[in-house]
């Protein structure tokens, strides 16, 4: 197998399987349904917001002009020519010299183009209002369409919709939205010695983890995961499933025993495929060196690595970031001891993140065992790259938010 | 309304919040329906991980004492008595002298206490292999139980389940969890100014947001939302609404106008149930003054503001941190301005994140108008406490991430 020599790193791999991805394919979705979805086409206002000028105090709304001039000594005399009530139409006009009471989100009526605060007025009988203080045009005043404009572009494809979304969505009696459809990701284990979580593992076998944790890993990025039965070693029963798979999602997940006997079966079915295109075979990535992608017609199959903590960080690193939509979390943070890695090769690390007094500190977590647990006990990932030989005590990294 | 004028800071509203908060059930779910659930019971392991003396490197299984002294002039020689394959039992037993070839992963035969990596091994004919370095009892070997002992607390309560502790738990055989059983909470609009989302506001008349805002938020959290009709500021229909959605949930979220005239209304609905407890009334808070909570029996009142920002951020503030279990995201960023607040009150500001060299800062977003579309725009908020005045730029601050 030649290919198996052409190491890709984890950029290049990454790079190939966005440009092979499926298309997302849109649904529309009633509001109450698309918090956590993305938006799949841009959202048109369509109407103004305010939908009419309003004031943003209590006082008196005035034409500006009027107060020109005016002060403690002198103050402008406006006539007191009505009041405007708490969610009325303001339907009279004002002329010059006059003014009426507005509270804080009354319409403005026409003629008046500003608002004086009541602080700077004093009412004096029944009709007349003293102004101690000029405003200008426009002055505590909200303007029809200010916040929003009718037919503005208010929200863009590919946003994470959150509850302040839906919500200002909702102030715009938006009932309905386009989102992206979740993808369908058939998830497959592969393994002579892999067997069902329910049975009591006889020595050298494990069980089926991987069929739990990436189907896990798929619902929680919003994608629809469809589990397999674990599949033997043997070219023609993994065709066979493969095939199903990829008949019935849009993403097919491979994993498997990671010995180059076990990789050279897979490769062999997946290229068996009449329309396939291998993209890579083997990353210079800790973990997940025996990592496969290929193409097949507008699908793709993943070969990810059978061991768990191995699969799994490589789903996160090199799949996760096409599926998800929302930017990875990251906290900035000082490595706690040295952590050694090799050149040429991107390295992975779990970490456990522990506060301490001016920021966080990320401790590795490098278990002999490699075992789940050790992600189990990890709150984020950091990476050191290819060039690097490693990291100092104390060095400055980024932590990805598992 | 004497109450209305003693005003909590927010740490004391949670508190109290919290002090009354409902007790969560526990639900037993299958192990592919438990990511993102809540950990209710610990979980013990049932097995050990290893469950067997396991090799760590290709090389041959020894009894340690059989290598001392061995050196590169001396080596130690020692008779070949057989082969371990993976994933088979290692069903023989090693005597003194004798070594046997292991694999990385395989089980150490009886008698085998340790293992010499096969770089430091010569195999000299088809029976002897000698040694040259000297290995101690337990190097390259992963002992049965090392990763989990059988009967250890692996999990405890209150975990959030990620992909990687579903894995963990599968590994282990662990079918079904216990997990808290996500709370019911109804969520009421009143106002006699606020209409169905569907309908086109007459001027005065506001767009029922918060049904929909404070549902996806419930929902995001993890709890199921249930929505009841608007309701009118009318003391008859609200305490007939806020019975049924009791009677129904686990907490009921009012959110409605701020005027004193109806929150008053609310509070003497509220506190007309037999078993009513005014937890408080009235918080130091922007935004969000207008906030009031009351424990009917062993069920939550909490009575949002009508604003739809601040109804929204006084529940990320008081109602988020106990719905919430996984811990809420922050990053350290610097404030890109001045932002003034005033003493005595907690004000909570929401911030653009904009990536700068050096870190990340936050851009406050001080929209006059205080709609959601604000909130849309905003990545996270900053916290200015009481104590303060506000914030300068460039001033370090958390960032909580919506």
């Amino acid at each position: 197998m030649g290919e198996f020599l052409k190491v890709l790193n984890f950029r290049e791999a990454l790079q190939k399987i966005k440009s092979c991805f499926p298309g997302r394919q849109a649904e529309k979705v009633c509001l109450a349904e698309a918090c956590n979805r993305i938006l799949a086409a841009e959202i048109i206002s369509p109407e103004h917001l305010p939908a009419f000028n309003r004031s943003t105090v209590d006082g008196y709304a005035v034409n500006a002009g009027d107060t020109f001039g005016s002060s403690e000594a002198l103050p402008a005399y406006l006539n007191l020519a009505g009041e405007v009530k708490m969610g009325m139409e303001a339907d009279f006009r004002l002329d010059s010299g006059q003014c009426c009471w507005i509270p804080t989100g009354g319409m403005l009526p026409e003629g008046a183009d500003s608002v004086v605060m009541v602080e700077y007025t004093e009412k004096l009988g029944k009709d007349t209002v003293l102004v101690f203080r000029p405003v200008g045009p426009g002055e505590n005043v909200m303007q029809k369409g200010e916040d929003v404009t009718e037919g503005e572009v208010i929200l863009k494809p590919g946003k994470l919709l959150r509850p302040q979304d839906i919500g200002f969505l909702a102030s715009l009696g938006i009932l309905e939205t386009d989102v992206f459809k979740p993808f369908s990701i058939g998830i497959i284990s592969t393994g002579d010695e892999v067997i069902p979580i329910d049975r009591k593992p006889l020595t050298g076998q494990v069980r089926d983890v991987n069929s739990y944790s990436l189907a896990a890993a798929v619902q929680s990025l919003g994608s629809i995961p469809q589990v397999y039965p674990i599949v033997k070693d043997e070219f023609n029963a993994l065709k066979q499933s493969v095939d199903s798979a990829l008949g019935e999602n849009d993403l097919v997940l491979l994993s498997g025993g990671s010995s180059v006997g076990i990789m050279d079966v897979t490769l062999d079915v997946l290229l068996s495929f009449s329309n396939a295109e291998l993209l890579f075979h083997g990353l210079a990535v800790k973990p997940g060196k025996p990592t496969m992608a290929v193409r097949v017609g507008d699908k793709l199959v993943i070969g990810l690595p059978g061991h768990p903590v191995s699969a799994l960080m490589m789903f996160y690193i090199i799949c996760a970031p096409v599926l998800r939509f929302a930017p990875l979390l990251w906290v900035d943070v000082r490595v706690s001891v040295n952590i050694a890695s090799q050149a040429g090769r991107d390295d992975f690390v779990p970490v456990q993140l522990v506060e301490e007094d001016g920021g966080q500190t990320a401790r590795p977590l490098l278990g002999k065992s490699g075992l789940l647990n050790i992600l189990s006990q990890a709150d984020a990932y950091i990476h050191i790259p290819g060039e690097k030989q490693g990291l100092k005590a104390g060095e400055k990294v980024k932590a990805y938010i598992f």
